[in-house]
């Protein structure tokens, strides 16, 4: 594949790489003394130099003869230099910020290339909104390489987003070129069952030469995963256990191990390589999702790699899984991925392996940070008015708008129960007495009324259900990120403190809020498609704390409940799920009625 | 890499493939009960199935739901069962014969793919020539994968040949389906120097994303080998000592270990992960050169795994050398190298894996070969009249053509000392005693005179040399096979039995003779483009070592001395070589005199 993420492409400076190693031109840095994490053979290759040029990599080895009295020398020390970190599935927006204001958090922590699926923008504003992301990007040094939502609407017919990618669409993505592949395939029922449609989304993807990228989220390796493979899709994150994972790598598929501020699976799927003595060039160590407070408090995939090692996976492999594998994966090993001759210079200098306490970080050979901060910064990229402007309803939201009139004095509904931690929900039946004629939440049963507006198109539409698990006890919470539509989701304790939930976030553009007896208690705003905040990430993870401890005052002590709280309409997965049209059972993938 | 090496491209055929593998559309064919080889994981599997539909891959593991009442169901009965083999480098017309007859030979030993060079043709005959080459392997099964010759003339301004390629030639045939790449890079001194001419070449590559194959002969791992990688070759055959392989892949380089007919380097290369413990995704195995003679006594890629487990490679790692490992040297591994979902339904099953005895071949689905031989024979190709009458000499040749007047009547000549079984030679200074006012051979000093006639363009030029090293002690032997401009080279002991060797080819279209005081004593005629000739492989075979028992009458005991004798005009090759224009240093890369 065609690498344009590259400070020059290798064709146009092949000539200057060779005569910089032949010690015909001085090099532009040389760093000497280091201790090289050979990637390609899996050994640390002692006092290694590393010549560059044109952000390229010259030479590895001795790099006297390529010094010049204009040459930076820097002093690694015996310090560990590494490949930068590529993370190969991620969706910026769940950082609830920009990229630019993303790649100033991550790069410190040794990442140099993302694989961004920007599915979450993408449904609310349509590819206009991933073209503002990409240019957002462009301003910085990551490489944010775009893998092209390939699920808006996620499950076509059961929910309105703002937008629609079908095969065309994605065919005119694979000209972009920050595009390439394809995000993940979430919709493995239109790969196992023929759909045209869905083959040929992932069909325009393989005609460009470029790489599929999968969502195998069932606990099942035989015919439907066998199939999904077939079809062309060559990585998943979504194994949560071992042995998931495993028979994807013995069926040629990149497993992605993954390890997100709200998906822990890196414990139970790292068994796959610590528990079996198999070849690991399949594996790779991802985020998905990451929160600004994980960032801040943790890292990226310095954290991630620290995690595998806690697991037991050697360091060595790790690293690899994080910058070779990664590569391989998407076929990009010619120019990203190892510190070798010809690739771009994105290299990491850690102080030690136990730590990983990245000290310096190099992309296409400008060094970018340094002891954690970044060294130049950028103007927060201005999102265009429509982008900023995209809560679209037309109606007032009042209390009354949340009733649900009862058909009888007790009723049995359908809720959806939450599992902590996870993504999957089950369906509960629950019985309700009516109050006045109407269902009202029942915090006694933990059941909370939960309504999800349409947001886009100003249709009017909106879907009624229940949810068990919050614990809950008083006041409301509403959110604009609420997967994959994004539309406004709403659940309380009472009508009135919902209207107020709702109408908050209308105000502001979209975002998080919890209420209480008429007040506000906490709001992140999200003004970017309801999606993300121009804010540095120090503030954003300030906000998301003070959202965090209004949900603990109105009865939510479960952590980071809005990831949660936000997978409530993701009609992909298990078992029931509320959109803006009505509860869809996931299993059969219907409509059902709220009441049984 | 788009891959056209396929029965029919994957984004025509998921959605059937998914049917198959879910079990609503009924495979083609079924493989019950395999060992399965999994290169993927480096594990063995026990009892797996395989359901083919398409000529792909729809499931690995139980298949029984795959199987219809049309399917065809094959009992492997515990037999092993491996990816097809690659063959990363290979030049066919070193065989002697066409695409198809090589065809036929390697595919009951496993062979699936070859990433095919034909520079030979392409010297003689251009890329005219090599689609030739392209339609003859077009009509048979074997994924003939074309890199483009990348170095012709092999080296620019020493020599003639019938053809030309520059970076315009390079780029036109890029768009080729066939091609995958550039052939070997030989001309490592222009990579080296930045020569914009050699750049050009490779940057036409890399500007349509496909490989760039090397060459890279010099024992020397720092500043050269580094300004090589670093100009974007990915990988190298040439490694005869295990730290040249080792720098190679610690360099990121695919280190193609070789063992064709003529050189052995697997010997000293396997070193280089037998005795390093090292991720070893990074080692092929390749032939390059191939005879009829071992085709058929020993094997392919076969031979070459079995050689590869003699000097301690195991065998699982062996096979992942000539299956996923070069699949991914060349971004193929989407479609090629490993028995998983998708792929093109290339299959080996092989009786053990001590003898790998292979009893069937398929490709893309199709049983190809069983118990050492192909299921359909196709017709010879039918190389164009061009094609077969390549012998383009002008002036006739008399034992008076190859007089050297001598200078003195003592004259201390630069004479080509052979090195047998190696690719290089040494520069000798002998000093012969001139005969009637004329340079002669001298065979009790073993000194042989050597012509090299042009004959592609009728420019009547040629060279004149000496050769040291190949034991004849009385007649001539002649070759067009003559690398790489497979000019007419003719070495003897006097000169009428050198004009007669000549005329000899000349007559019968180019090939390879051998003759004894007036009489030939042994001739392989090899019409097309004087390297190839349509005849099955038992009959070339048989040929060849008639010619060898010539050679051996002559006094010539060295095994195959034709393809020693075929290096002479080599001026790629260290230390002196002899073309069309006279002798050449190949160290300083300049041209010599006879006398000095």
């Amino acid at each position: 594949m065609i690498n344009t993420f590259c400070k020059r492409p290798l064709w146009d400076v092949s000539g200057t790489l060779a005569a910089v190693a032949g010690g015909s031109l001085p090099a532009d840095m040389v760093l000497i003394h280091a201790r090289l994490i050979n990637v390609c053979t899996h050994e640390i290759m002692e006092d290694v130099s590393v010549a560059v040029s044109c952000g390229r990599i010259a030479l590895v080895g001795d790099a006297s003869h390529c010094i010049g009295p204009e040459t930076t020398v820097i002093n690694a020390d015996g310090q560990y230099l590494s490949p930068g970190f590529l993370d190969g599935h991620i969706h910026v927006e769940s950082s609830m910020m920009g990229v630019g204001e993303y790649a100033r958090s991550v790069i410190p922590h040794g990442t140099v290339g993302i694989y961004m699926d920007p599915h979450e923008i993408c449904n609310v504003l349509g590819l206009d909104g991933v073209k503002c992301m990409l240019e957002d990007a462009s301003r910085t040094p990551l490489k944010a390489m775009l893998t092209t939502p390939s699920c808006v609407p996620a499950v076509p017919g059961f929910e309105d987003t703002g937008s629609f990618i079908g095969p065309e669409e994605v065919a005119e993505t694979m000209n972009w070129e920050e595009c390439v592949g394809l995000g993940e395939m979430m919709n493995f029922p239109g790969i196992l069952s023929s759909s045209e449609h869905t083959h040929g989304i992932t069909g325009s993807t393989l005609k460009a030469g470029k790489i599929v990228t999968g969502h195998y989220s069932m606990p099942e390796t035989g015919k439907g995963l066998n199939a999904y493979i077939a079809s062309g899709v060559r990585c998943c994150h979504e194994s949560t256990r071992a042995e998931d994972a495993l028979a994807k790598m013995r069926l040629g598929m990149y497993a992605m191990f993954r390890e997100g501020s709200a998906w822990h699976d890196l414990k139970e799927v790292a068994k796959s390589i610590t528990e079996h003595k198999i070849d690991t060039r399949f594996a790779t160590l991802i985020s998905d999702d990451t929160h600004p407070h994980t960032l801040l408090s943790k890292g990226h995939l310095d954290h991630i790699v620290r995690r595998a090692v806690e697991e037991g996976i050697d360091v060595m492999t790790a690293i690899q899984m994080v910058t070779i594998n990664c590569a391989q994966c998407f076929q990009m090993d010619h120019d990203l991925g190892s510190i070798t001759p010809g690739k771009c210079a994105d290299m990491v200098l850690m102080e030690d392996l136990e730590g990983l306490k990245v000290s310096k970080v190099w992309i296409d050979g400008e060094l970018a940070a340094e002891n954690g901060a970044m060294l130049k910064n950028f103007a927060p990229y201005s999102y265009p008015e429509w982008a900023t402007h995209s809560m679209h309803i037309k109606d007032s939201i009042t209390a009354e708008t949340f009733r649900i009139p009862a058909k009888s004095g007790r009723t049995e509904v359908r809720a959806i129960e939450i599992i902590p931690a996870k993504v999957g929900s089950c369906e509960r039946h629950i019985t309700l007495e009516s109050k006045n004629g109407f269902l009202e939440s029942d915090p006694a049963q933990d059941v909370l009324k939960t309504v999800v507006f349409e947001r886009h198109h100003n249709t009017g539409t909106k879907g009624f259900g229940f949810v068990k698990g919050f614990g809950i006890t008083c006041g409301a919470m509403a959110s604009t990120v609420a997967h994959d539509a994004h539309n406004l989701l709403v659940i309380g304790t009472n009508d009135e403190d919902m209207a107020l939930a709702a109408n908050t976030l209308i105000q502001c553009g979209g975002g998080m809020t919890a209420v209480q007896n008429g007040q506000v208690l906490g709001t992140v705003p999200l003004p970017i498609a309801g999606l993300m905040n121009d804010k540095p990430v120090e503030e954003m993870s300030h906000m998301v704390e003070s959202l965090e401890r209004a949900w603990e005052k109105i009865g939510c002590s479960m952590p980071s409940p809005f990831m949660t709280m936000a997978l409530i309409p993701l009609a992909c997965l298990p078992e029931l799920r509320l959109t803006n049209r009505g509860l869809v059972d996931c299993v059969s993938f219907r409509s059902v009625p709220l009441e049984i």
